[in-house]
Formats: structure tokens, sequence, C-alpha cells
């Protein structure tokens, strides 16, 4: 495997590098004088960069194409104040050559061990209808790899590789905690609502070479109509599901995001509809808050850094 | 068959009376001096009444239950400003005694008729799948009838039996005059989402006795998402349904509501969506405009009355 | 020691009751046919009832005021479909015959015990600075007897005597739950906002009789002002107290509510400003929801009781 | 006449090219390394492009002005990604050597044909006094140019020349269309109003050179009060037009953004109203949607093009 | 001219009063035990209050008719904790026998006083034509008489007889005030503006016997529609107004209630337009709060009282 | 002292010229060819300039550091149509060569003679205790000296050097106005509420360089919470400052800018409250529409020119 080289969000102010990157865009161009220039964007998990190969720009462009990995050697100069790469020697790599996981934004944790643990929680509804549906949910080939992978956002938060998991099973130990705070709580609710409330982002969001993207059916029915989806299909295998309890899990699915204009069919009407909509919400405000003041860091499983208070400010007013 | 007798609309300021009525409520209350009396409303599809029986309350009240419809004879009087009929006979009837329609608003039209009508409508679809999945869905056992006598809300428009089959049949007829102005628009998926964005509501509301009201799953996740549930139960009954066509008919469905914070999941992006969601607009309104101004008149169907600039006014500011 | 009797949201449909309650209003009113009554407005921690004295009234009125706790014996009846209390028998009674708690709707919890978990939680906070603080101003005699009764709010949530107490326990203790899940926030941080949050509530409102109200500079600068103000008064008692860390708990009391719409002056800026302001919102909803369905059940301390999925729905749409 | 040659909106990647477009800006700018050039920007009813002058820029910028039709030879190139022209050769061209309409945005659709349309419909208008008084405000000398060429608006919906007729004729067609399904509207009111409702459209917007802008009267007061003050002015000269009347009017003038958020005076309180203000958001909806969907065709008037389901979509989310 | 008796807000709790008072309304209604009574609903400038006549009620009720003013003697009692008059005397009177403006809530300040001053402030309007037009609106017979008793308001700010004159009155010595501050404001816009801002009220509102409400032209097109109306007949009459000055004028009226959503059809673009509807705000909340806080005395011109902080809340939270 | 020179909204189109500016950006940047060269960012109080140094760039930029004022000799030229300066000569400048007040945008008034006006508006307050408290307040060293220089904001309204001071004399005098328009306005609390108001701006804004911005402690409690802090310190100075005083001048501060959404904690609840709300959006509206119109003139003092109507228009809509 080669070595990836310097992070894009760490190159040097100028000098010579040689780095493996992902190729966003690639176009040929005119020169202002006459002649053309191959103008590339490149990116890996950590931030993006304009290059430009001055030289032979019409066979370079053949050697490798949008999506690909590619090596290589540059000096960095400045053109708008912004970093650019004028490239010396470029190549395509093959996949054994890199690792794929250094051109997505990824989630810190093990996909395997954040399965595990998911399937652990899973194991802790009492409920045997409602244990056997979400257990063949999470374990449905075409459901528990994408799983593994998929992100909970374009953008707001989780947005990285394995971010849907992450949330998921973060989603299912805040849920523990809450029950054993207020104890009339249904924890196997909590759990089935945890796993399921944002399932349909596995078909909402895809990969698009090294980016996410929405699919055209995340456009027209959004993650909660995928979501409802997925439930139907899966609770119409099973012999008498109750229907009490197939509209439990809709109403935690519909009621998530807590107001109408936030995206909800109904406001949350069940204590364990108000409990999932708000643990969402806390999630997803401290992976963000946390990820934007704590950027690279792996915040979640360290020991606090002694930040001064200034540092702390998540955003400025 | 029992004459009705006079709607509780149009009873006298005064005199004895006698008419058809629903029970509503029901209740012994104690008089202030001492004693009780039976107190009572009675409703038919017109309006609502009080009533009080003064002699033998205990006994009278044993001969009929909240929900039935008695004949009874009694006066009219005037208490805080209100009437009411003081009884002096009731009795139950028999449901062979009396028209069920005259107790529930419902449509002027016959249901027959306009069922007739959008199976006709229904056969306009050209693409085959669809046409046959709509056509099974409108004949399936367990939704034409209820089809044929849902209401269409509990207050706000159609509110009464039938009324979701009026609006339908009504946006079908909209439907076909929009495709002749806008060409481009395709008339089978706007029949389509004529028909299916509503009808949840056949397992949203129910009748209580004489009156609508919200089913505990109509509460929780709302027509939306049983509209959704209808069409994902009859969509996998098909071998090869397009994946294209259902997500377009999913769309329609979640945003027929136009915005977020009026109930839609999307706001609409197809062309069909956004003229199903204006046409949804302009004949709920239609509806709950003509029926405030022209109230008990059929006016749907007959030619306009020469109303004064003053009477056309449907809300004061 | 007087038996409380009956409350008043268990009173039987009629017969003759005697029991113990509050006086909150108080009025001779004239009989239609002559004469004059006396008119009372009676209450106990669950519930109010109307009641009425036809015999003697001048001379009955002047043996309570209102604010007084009495034993009344007397009749049931109904009027406009609401019970009533016709009293045969009426008079004042001493402190020492009844239990205040009866009167006000107070904690299922003892005020001592939680003031002692509110101390430990105190205990926890590692900065020495800070905890000298916190401790000082939950002991400060004009706030620490307060702080025992003192409701979280008139109407919304933990609209109870030690309301508040139980509302800031409750946060302290999710905060240690919260900290243990996502390790990079400052438990100091939260546990100190947690206390000071809402502290100017005890200023805010009042007990009037057996009732809580604004007091007037509650209705004119709201808890939050009032909690800077005590928080103000303490730091500047210390001498060196740090600035950053004043601010910091300045900026928890001022973004607690979370928006600006909702009455903060700063949307949360800090990791454990929104995870503070997102505890408080599960908290305060929480117990409203759970209260609107368990209502006189202990719902915090008891094993979750096996509703049906219905009785759950916290509100009707 | 000369040949247009290609539209902006299609130029080629690179090469030489001759054509004819609307100067919109000129304006001499230092080179960087000494001397100067003469930068253009050019318009077509399709696009605009920039264009440069290396040569002799002073004298070129003698030949023409902004706001002139200009035949330009020159050699298409990239800067910054974007198409630039390099001229070589540039010259002036006199008004009967082009199409005016080839630089303004304009209807698919005959100014002329469209008008003998609307007084027809005038001429459907049964109310003498009403007929008589929409007929002399479209034939009105002053106000029947402007509304063969006035757009609907700046860039909204029909935002392009003789828009205004367009939109306008395009309701009067809709409005029978929907009389003949709710038979109670009355077709004059709505006639009338298709015509007023946005006149003041031709005061509030200009045609600068080949664009449209804002007049200062439109920003000051917009095209509703510009709307009401033709209606005054034609009212005042007919004997003895009924106020009633005028009043139906000026609603319908003042009502039809439908809010009063949106721009509404009133909210719609006639049945009328109601209609005219969702039949005016259908249709500049409908002709959004479908251009941004089918751009350039003229989508009114020919069969619909076989999209897929994908291409459809008006926007993304 | 007949003593007016005590004023229906300061009736005592209990025995016989004799006052003058406008009848409102007027109905006869069953007794429950049988026979009929008169039930009246009376008025002055302060308050209403319930009447009875239970002896001959149908002779009685020819006495008079809704709108009159009547002399009655009675005794007062309290029915469901109001009070109400049981009458044992009534008869009506003529007009001369009472002053109308003990039955209408009235401006403290005389109408003529403030029309004068109205004239000096339309005096101080430097430029000819504009002076010229505002000092003609004025004097216009159709409008001088309206405007010397129109409200301002039904119930929101200076809702009461000539409400709108005071209004104006104060808004023009406002505007001389704010230029004297603010030299770079031009006078005769403001004062313009603070005359016809609100014109169109006396065509919006109307006195109904001895109530104000709004008229149909009123509730179809509002206030501000009608202020137009009367500025364009105006401007019509006069030769040569200039059309720049006629728009400022129009700009003033569409845009003095600030946003969209308050009823504006523009946003303030003139500093003077920005003036006059900043100051339209404050004179409103003024006279309201103010009246809300020293009700019945006349708080604008006499020394401020000595209230306490408490007294002078204005609303409760 | 050195000649300013021209300032930088005025400089020519080409040429060469000296002037003094402030350093606001530095950084040495590469060229595209090879070697490097000195950018620079220039301001004074009227706009900002980009420079460049071609020759010997590392050498001249030690020279001067960012905030300097510098001395600088260049030729204006054009990139991508805005005006950059190349530099051919520079040099750093005392402070005693120049006058600070060029570089910061700045009131046209003097600070000294509008801190006079201040305190003999403070001498008009009547009531002893609150007039030595708002005397201590405005001269303590701590608030003095800030107090003749603060900005009012950043950006919005009076965002220059002694824009606090110039807006808080500004409301003072219109207070005076008022109350003699509103006689019942107590004037003492308005004109506190109009010197404490704001007053946590001059801790919450800073100047950087030559330029303001937020302290974090303005970001993270906002000058409300800073005013309230001032007050409670200086009022604590005080023996028997009186607790109703305290909290007027509380709710001044915490409902001065009127609704939640735009920052209140409370809505105005005290006559003074509303009337200095508005007062203040009257003033910051003023001076930003005036500025818009009128620019660097100095609006406030001189009789108003001979505008056009339409050059009066702030915005454009």
């Amino acid at each position: 495997m080669e070595n990836k080289g310097v992070y894009l969000n760490q190159i040097p102010g100028g000098g010579e590098i040689t780095l493996l990157a992902a190729v966003v865009d690639k176009e040929i161009r005119p020169k202002r004088n006459g002649g053309s220039y191959l103008a590339l964007r490149l990116a890996d998990r950590s931030a993006e960069l304009d290059a430009k190969v001055w030289d032979n720009p019409e066979a370079i462009a053949q050697l490798f194409s949008t999506g690909d990995v590619v090596k290589v050697r540059g000096t960095v100069e400045h053109y708008n104040d912004k970093p650019q790469l004028i490239v010396s020697r470029i190549r395509r790599c093959e996949p054994r050559e890199y690792d794929v996981s250094d051109f997505y934004p990824a989630s810190r944790r093990d996909p395997e061990e954040m399965f595990g643990e998911l399937q652990a929680f899973v194991a802790m509804i009492r409920d045997d209808s409602l244990r056997q549906l979400i257990d063949e949910i999470v374990n449905d080939s075409g459901i528990s790899d994408r799983l593994r992978t998929a992100p909970a956002a374009l953008k707001i938060h989780h947005a990285f590789r394995s971010g849907l998991l992450e949330h998921i099973v973060s989603l299912c130990s805040l849920a523990v905690a809450l029950t054993a705070h207020y104890q009339r709580l249904n924890l196997d609710w909590l759990i089935a609502g945890a796993v399921i409330h944002d399932l349909g982002k596995i078909e909402a969001l895809t990969s698009t070479g090294v980016r996410f993207d929405y699919t055209t059916r995340g456009q027209l029915i959004e993650h909660v109509t995928l979501g409802l989806e997925i439930l139907e299909r899966h609770v119409s295998r099973l012999a008498d599901f109750p229907l009490e309890l197939k509209t439990v899990l809709q109403h935690l699915i519909v009621s998530h995001h807590g107001d109408l204009d936030k995206g909800a069919l109904r406001r949350p009407m069940l204590p364990e509809a108000f409990a999932l909509s708000i643990l969402d919400l806390l999630d997803a405000r401290m992976e963000q808050v946390c990820r934007t003041i704590f950027r690279r860091l792996s915040w979640l499983r360290t020991a606090p850094p002694k930040l001064s208070w200034q540092k702390r400010i998540a955003w400025h007013g």
C-alpha cells in the first residue's frame, strides 16, 4: 500500500509534496495566451484542493477518471489567496494501493464494533414480536451492509461514513440511561425507535465517487417515507405482528422531527416519542457542536482536553 | 318509515313539534329544588338541540341509548337565548323507520353515481401498470365501501358523508380540464394522485354513532401515513410495478399539503405535484366558502342565484 | 389532626360528604327570588369545587376568610353539568388540624431528601471557586428555604410545591449520565447550570393563599433577570472569582431557553449550554407528558404500569 | 435584415463565431501590464456573455452605446471556467437590421393573437356596465400598447415580453373552465379580475435597453396601487358605474395575493376572490415550474414529451 | 335635559337607581315556568348592562326601539355573578333630553378645537400644490363632517368618537417636534401623511345606533384602499398636480403599517415614510397603554398622577 | 502632522496618489511565475483598498505591522473591475503624524460636547436616588471614557466612534419632546432608560486596530446582560436604593428590544418602556436610513438639501 502522504487540510504554504488524493473534477481549459491546461479538483477526507497540469494536458487527462484515487507530486503555490498544486507527476492508483477511508470522512469508531453493540441493544428488547422485527430489519442483507457505511446526513450532523450507525448506537445508549432515570418509559419502544427513525437514510443518501449525495428517491420522498416503506415490508413478512405496535413504530418515525415545520407529519404524542425526538436533537447537536470545536479529534471517547472557555464557543453570533 | 319531521336548523320559535332525531348525549341531573330530570342532546344532519324530560326521568332513560334515533314530541322554549325542547313523548325507532342519511350531514350527490364517475376517470389512465394499480385499490373490498361513505375531514371541508368521494371525483374532473389547458401535464399521474392523496382518510376518520371522529391510528400517524400504507400494500401485490412510478405516487401523497408547516413531508417537486397541491387547495376552499354562503343549498349543480354582493361575503374580517 | 376526607377530584356523584378544603373565593350573592346566599370556591391539591350556603349566609361568612382551611359537610349536586356542594355545616380549622401539603399540589418527593441530593451534586464540582460559589448560593438563608418549596412554573411543568428543587435535582442526575456518555462535556458547568438556570423563579413566583402566582418583579423582569441578580450578588462577595467562569454561568442562564423567541437572550454557544438547554426541555416535557397520562400517580419512582398504547397518548391532535 | 447567428445559450466551446447581440455593459479597463482594453457584456433573449476587445479599445468604444445591438465576430475562449468572446470585428446595427424580439426573452405566442383572445373574453362579460368598463380599459391607448409587451414580473413567472398578456389570457381561459365546474361562480367577475388584478404592472415595470426593471413608482407603490389607480381613472369616466361593482373589483385587486404577508391588503372574502387568487397561483407556478424543466421549448402548446420521471423534477430540495 | 344619572361602570352593588341609557338589544323571551319577559341590553359610553322587565313585557316592548335612549328605573341584582337591572319604569327619551356623547365613548377634546388645530397644521405646509390638495381634502364637505366624529378603530386605539381626528392632530404635533430634532425630514410630507394615512377610516367605519362597526366596503377593501380612492379623487380635480408628489403620498398611505404582514403593501422606503410609520405606532400604543392604566381620566392634558410603579403596569404577562 | 491626502472612497480612476491609511491585512504571496510580492489591505474611515508591493516585498514587510498607519505613494490600477494601488513608496507614521479619527468612522459631533449635553439631561432627573445613581454611572471612570468612544453597533446603526453617546443624547432629547406631548410620561425614567438601555455595549464591543468587533463576553451574554451587570454593581454601592426603582430600570433594559424574537426578555409593560422601545427604534432607523441616503454628509445638523424624491429612497425593494 502506498503512503497517503499529507492530508489536504495540512498542506504546507509552499514547496514540493507527494500525496494520494481522489479526483473530484477534471477539465481541459484554454490558457489565456493560447494552448490549454488540465484543471483538477482533488480531495481526501479532510479537505479539497485545486491542481493544475500545465504540460501535456490532453495526454495526462487520459490516464485517470473522476472518482479515481491518484498519486500526485507537485509544488504548492497560492492563487487568489488560495493554495493550489502545480502538478509535475500524476498516476492512477489501484484500490489495493490505498485505504478508501482516507478519502471519505468517516466515523472514528469501527463499524463492526458498533454493529455488535447495536445487536446487543436489539437483544434487550423484551417484547418478542418487536425484537424479532427489529432483529430481522437490522440483519436484512439489503440493509445491514448499507447500515454499516451510510452517513446520517449530507452536512448537518454525523455527515460521514458510518455516521448513521454511530448515531443509532449513541441513541440506544442514551435510551438505556434515560429509562433508568424516567422509569415509566418503555425501553423496547425507545430502542426500536432509535433503530428505525432514520433508517430510510440508507436509501435517501448514496455515495457518489468520494462524496455523499441525495438519491432521486431521497429527494422526492425523504427518509421518513423510505423508513415507513422498510417497516411496512418487514412487518408484512411476519404473521400477526400487532397492529398497535406497528402504529407506535410508524408514529415514532413520522413524529421524530418534533414539529411540522421541521419535517414531522405529527407532533409527538407518546412519552417515548417525545423522548426519542429530544434525544435525537441532543445527539445531533452534540456531534455537530463538538465537531465544530474539536474538529479532527476523537472527541467522543477520550478525556476532555483543557480548552479555554473561549475555544469552547461553537458559533460566533 | 316514519316521517322525519322538521330539521333541527328550522325548528319554530315556540309551539309543539314532533320529529325524529339522534341522541348524542343522555344524562340524569338533579333539579335545583330536589328531584331530578333527564337532559338530552339531540341531533340530525342539520343541527343539534338540547331537550329535557321533567317527568319520570329514570324510567324514560331506560328506553333508548346514546346513538339511537328517537321519535320525540315536545314544546319549544328558550333558555339563555337558546331554544330547547321540553319533551312530552319519546320512543326509540327501529332502523327501518328512518333514513340514516337524515342524521349525518351527507353529500348531495348519490355515492353510486359518484363511484361510477370515479371508475370512468380511472379507465382514462393510459399506463397499464398504473391503471391496474388504481383500479385494484378503488375496487378493493376493504376500501370501496368505506370510500363511498367517508368524509374528507372532520370540520374544514367536505366534512360530510361521502365527502371524500365527492372531493376525489371533483379533483379528477378538474385534472381533465387542467391537462386540456396545460398540455404537458401527465393526466395519468394527476388522476392517480387525485384518488390516492387523501385515501388514508378512510382509516383516519370513523363514524361514531351519528358523528365523525379520528381513529387512534388517525391521531397517531395521520392520513398521509395511512395512505402510504395502502399504496405499499397494493403495490406489493403486483409483480414488477415500476419503482419510479411508485416513487411518483409516494411523492404526490407526501407533498400534497404544499408546505412542511401544513403537513407536507416534501414540497412539490414535479409539475403534477404542484398542480395536484393547488387543485386540492382550490376544491377544498371552494366547497368551504360556498357552503358558508349557500349553506343548505345544493350549490354545486344548480344555476347561480342572484345573491347581492354583500351576501357573497364568505367571512367577515 | 382532622381527617382530610375525600380529595376533590374524587368526590362522588351525589350523597353527603365531609372533608377539609381551602377557601379560594367567598361572596354573598342575591337569590333570583329575593334574599341572598353565600357562594364559595373550595380547593385542595387535587382540584377545585363550587359550594353554596343557603341558610344564614351573612353570619356564616364571618366565620372564616379566603385562604383559610375549613371543615365542611354537605350534599353533592349537579348544576350545569358540574358538581357543587350544598353546605350544611362549615367551620374554620386551626393550622395544627391539617397538613398544608394537602392543599397545595406538591412534589411526591421529600424536600429534605432532595436538598440532600442537591448538596451531594454540588460537592461533585471539582473547580474550587465554582463549588464554593454554588455552595454558598444554595445554602444562603434567603435562598435555601424558598428553594425547598418553590414551584418551577405556574402551569407548564413542575407546577407544584418543591417542583423547582425536583427539576434541579433531576437535571443534575441527567447531567451526570450525560457526561458519562459525552465525555468531553464539563460536568462542573452542567451542575452549576442546573442549579442556577431557573433559580430566579424563587423570586418570580410566590404562593398566594393556597395557590402560586407571579410577583410584580417576576412580571416585569422574569426569572432570567432575577437569576442574574442572584449570581451577581454572590459573585461580588467572593474575592477574585474568575470573570471567565462568571461569564460562562451568565451564558448558561441567558441561553437556556434555546431560542430568542422562547425567551433566550442568546442562543447556546458552548457545548454545555446546548446540553443544558436540551436537558431542560427534556425534563420539563417528560414531567408534563407523564403527569398528563399518569396524573396523580407517583410516576417517577415506580415501575411502569401496563398501560395500553392508546392510554399513553399525551395529547389528542 | 442581418442573420441573428447563434443564440448565446448555444455558443460552441471554442472557435470563431459571428452573431448579433445587444450591448448591456461597456467599460474601458487597464491591463495588468499597462495599456487598456474594452470590456463588454453582450446579451440576447437566451443568455448573456462577456466579451473583450484588446486592440484599439478607445476608438472601438466610440462606435456604439449601451443598449445598441451590434454585429460581432470573435473567438470563444474560457476564463475562470466561463466562456468569453475575444472580439476581432464589431459594428453597430440599425433597427431595420434585426428583430428586437431576438434580444428580449418573449412569449412564444403572438401578442396580436393573444390580444384578440382577450377581447373575445371581455365580450363574454354579460353585465353591461362591467363589460363597458373592462372594454374601455383594455382598449385605452395608454394601456393597450403596453399590455401587448409588458412582462408579468422581473424574475418569478412570465418574466418575458408579453408575459402579462399571456398570463391574463391564460387566467381567462381557466376562469371559463372553472365556472363550468363550479357553476355558482360569477364568470363576469372572474374575467374582469383576470384582466385588472395585475394590470398595474404595465406602470410598475419598464424595459431598460434590453432588460426589464422596476420604475420608481413601481418601487414605491407596487402594481396593486397602480392597478387601483387605473381602475379609479376609468370608473370616474363612466356615469353611474355601480359602487358595489367597483368595490368588488377593488377587492379582487387588493386580495389576489391571498395573504397579507404575500402582499394582499385583505384576504379573499368572495368566492370569486378565492378562485382568482388560487388560479393566479396555479398559472404562475405552472409557468415557472414548466419553464424550469422544459426551458426553451414551447411547452404550452405542444404534446408532452416523454421525459423521464427524474427529468421532471423542478427543484432539488 | 334629563340628568344622565350614574354611569354603567359605576352602578352600585344593589338598591334602586334611575339613569339614562341606550338600548342595544331588545327581545321577548319565555320564562321557564310559562309566560314571557322582556330582555334588554343597555349601554352608555362607559359600559353595558343586562336588564329585565318582568311585567307586561309585550306592551312595554312597543314603547321604544333598539338604538333609542331610554330613561329607566329599577333594582340592581346579581345573576351568575354579573349585575343586572330589574326594571320597574322605562320610557323613551327625545333627543333634546340627552347629550349623545354620553352614549358613545368620545374623545375628551372638543372636535372643533381639534379641527382648528388641524387647519393650522395644514397651513404650515410650504409647498403650494400640496397645501392646496390637503386643504381641499380636509374641507371637502363629504369629509370634514365625518372627520370630526369618526373613530380611529373599532377596538385597538382611539376607538371612540373623534378618535381619528385626535390621532391625526397628535401625529401632526409629533411631526413638528420630530422635524425639529431630525432636521432633514420634510415636514410638508409628514403633515400630509398624518392627515391622509388613515383617512379611509371615515368610510371604512360607521356608527350603528350607539356603536361603531365596519361598513361592507371597509370589510372588503380596508381603509388603505379607501384612502387611496379619496386621494385619487381630489388629485384628479387639480390641474397639474405633480405625479412625483402624488406618488409620495400614495407611498405614505400604503407603507404606514410598516410590514407586509401588518397590512402594508410596501415597507417604508422614504425617511418620512419610516418616521410616519413609527410615529403612528407610537401614538397608537401610547393611547392604548395609557387608557388601559388611567381609564376614564383625561390623561393627555393633565399633570401625571402619583401612581405606584405597580399601577403603571399596562398588561400582565 | 502629515496631510491625510485623498479619502479611499474618492480615489481617482488612475494616476499617482499619496495618502495616509491604516494597514488592515498584510501578507507575502507567491507570484504565478515565481518570486513573491507583498499584498496589503489599507483602510481609512471612508472605505478599504487593496494594494500590492512588487519590489523587495520581504524587506518592506518588516517596516510596519497590521494596525499601523502608513504613508503610501502609488499608482491606481484596476483588477477584476476593482481599483488597487501599486505601491512605489511606503513608510510607517508616528501617532503624532495623523489624526486617529481619520481612520475610524466617527460621529460628526464632538464627544465632549455630547458628554456635556448628557450631564445636563441627567441633571433634569428630579428623583434624588435615581439622579444620583445615573450620575455615578456616567461619571464612573471605567465607564465615562469608553462611553465617549464606543459605537452603538457593528453594522446596523450608529456603527461609528462615539455612536453610542450620540444615540443616547438623541434619545434624551426625544424623551424631553415626548413628555411635553404625552404629559403623563415619567421623564425621570425615560432619561435613565435612555442612558442605561444600551450601556452594556461599552463592554460588548471593542476596537480592534482600526475596526470594531464583539468581545468574547459580548458574544456570550450580549449587551443586555452586561447592562444589567453595570446597573447591579452601581445600585449595590448606594445605601437604600429603592427596589421598585431598580426593578423599573431592569425592566427598561430587558424590554427595550420590544419583542422576544428581537432580543427582549419581556415585552414592554410600563408606558415608559413602550415609549423607550419605540424611540429607540425610531432613532436607530432614522440614523440608518438617512446615512444610506445622505452618506458622508453631516445630515443631523444642517438644513435639508433639495433632494429629488427618487434620491430619498432608502432601499430598493
